[in-house]
């Protein structure tokens, strides 16, 4: 008899759509910047365009991989204005999409038409290194990129590339490649990239729940019985 | 005859809405803290509540000051999970209220009740340094403050001592006195504390909106005719 494992499903999808949106917030309203210049004695008088970032309003987000977390990210972007939501994926999720009147496009188009790009989607072998030069090509140059899924599903020269020559506005990554970041890392250098320490999970009350789960999981296992989320493969 | 005056009312509200909700999730899942420790290198092994924070779900939110942003402030935070809304000022909105279900109450229960307290009033006699010890210390332990309205409606040096002692969890200050805010203020030693340079507006659409508006104004002056949006006192 083999290794039972047991996990904590589902329990995440809210504090990491929170953090998902806090951090599009952040990269695209550009407040470790302006943090930054608070302390640093750049903030003086009033400038018609200082600090201007892209806002919401009347935008077009692209949600790559509509499930539980994409959901969750739409349905608390909704109330900001946005305009339209596009997403794409393996296939067509009607179900999910109608709350949102979210269309299906290809990846290409979602690049293309998205003014915020939202990265939620599994790491397989059809995601690794999907947003890629040529992606990132398609962007707009006002466009903002984030991604909460994996690290391995950016190629991250690439991202570097487009955010030093000002090919897309901003980038916010809450999970790179590899984790934890090389401190001299290129991307640590750029303004408009903002980079966290995958806390998309790290509330108190989201990691208290995980705890009592993995706790529930262990006794049950240790008893011989059911585990309440046991994987089974 | 006098000097005429033209304004541009109400096109920042959807900006600074947007940037209040940006301003608390950044304060409550700490992302100016993250950001650094992703930088100086704190950020190492998984650790079961390293960076936690306090997230929105299940919480109750407390506005003070249910105007038009107040209004965009709760319309945004509603999806990410909130349980109760509580709301103060000079009188009861009940059709401003109706939206959110949100509960009139007094600044004390509104201080004691609130999982995060959102200031969005208009700065007058009676709210001038309405935020100070007495009512911090009605405040939660885990409770997250934020202002966004006009910095001398907070009392500094009360918040100073409660952030700095924990008696409250975190705070963010798009606003504060003076502006610029010195860059030796105490406030800007505290890791709990987000301080931004007053952005609220700062989106290029919206001060593009604002810049048209401040034309026509000027246009409609210079010949004389009924200023579009024109200041009568």
């Amino acid at each position: 008899r083999g290794i039972r494992v047991g996990y904590t499903p589902d329990v995440l999808t809210d504090a990491t759509a929170e953090l998902t949106v806090a951090l599009l917030l952040a990269a695209c309203r550009r407040l470790p910047e302006a943090v930054e210049e608070v302390k640093n004695g750049g903030w003086t008088t009033w400038k018609p365009l200082w600090m201007c970032g892209y806002g919401l309003s009347d935008s077009t987000v692209g949600i790559v991989g509509l499930g539980r977390i994409g959901q969750a990210v739409a349905r608390r972007l909704r109330p900001f204005g946005v305009r339209k939501f596009l997403y794409t994926g393996s296939c067509p999720k009607p179900e999910s999409a109608a709350e949102f009147d979210a269309e299906f496009v290809p990846l290409a188009r979602l690049a293309k038409e998205s003014d915020f790009v939202v990265v939620t989607c599994a790491l397989t072998p059809a995601t690794q290194g999907m947003c890629n030069k040529d992606f990132f090509g398609r962007m707009k140059k006002t466009a903002v990129f984030i991604n909460t899924s994996r690290g391995a599903v950016v190629n991250q020269e690439d991202l570097y590339k487009v955010l030093a020559n000002g090919e897309i506005a901003a980038a916010g990554l809450d999970v790179t490649t590899p984790e934890p970041l090389p401190t001299n890392h290129p991307l640590l250098s750029l303004k408009n990239c903002v980079i966290l320490p995958h806390i998309g999970s790290a509330t108190y009350a989201t990691r208290s729940t995980m705890a009592v789960l993995a706790a529930e999981n262990l006794l049950a296992g240790l008893r011989g019985d059911p585990m309440p989320h046991e994987l089974v493969l």
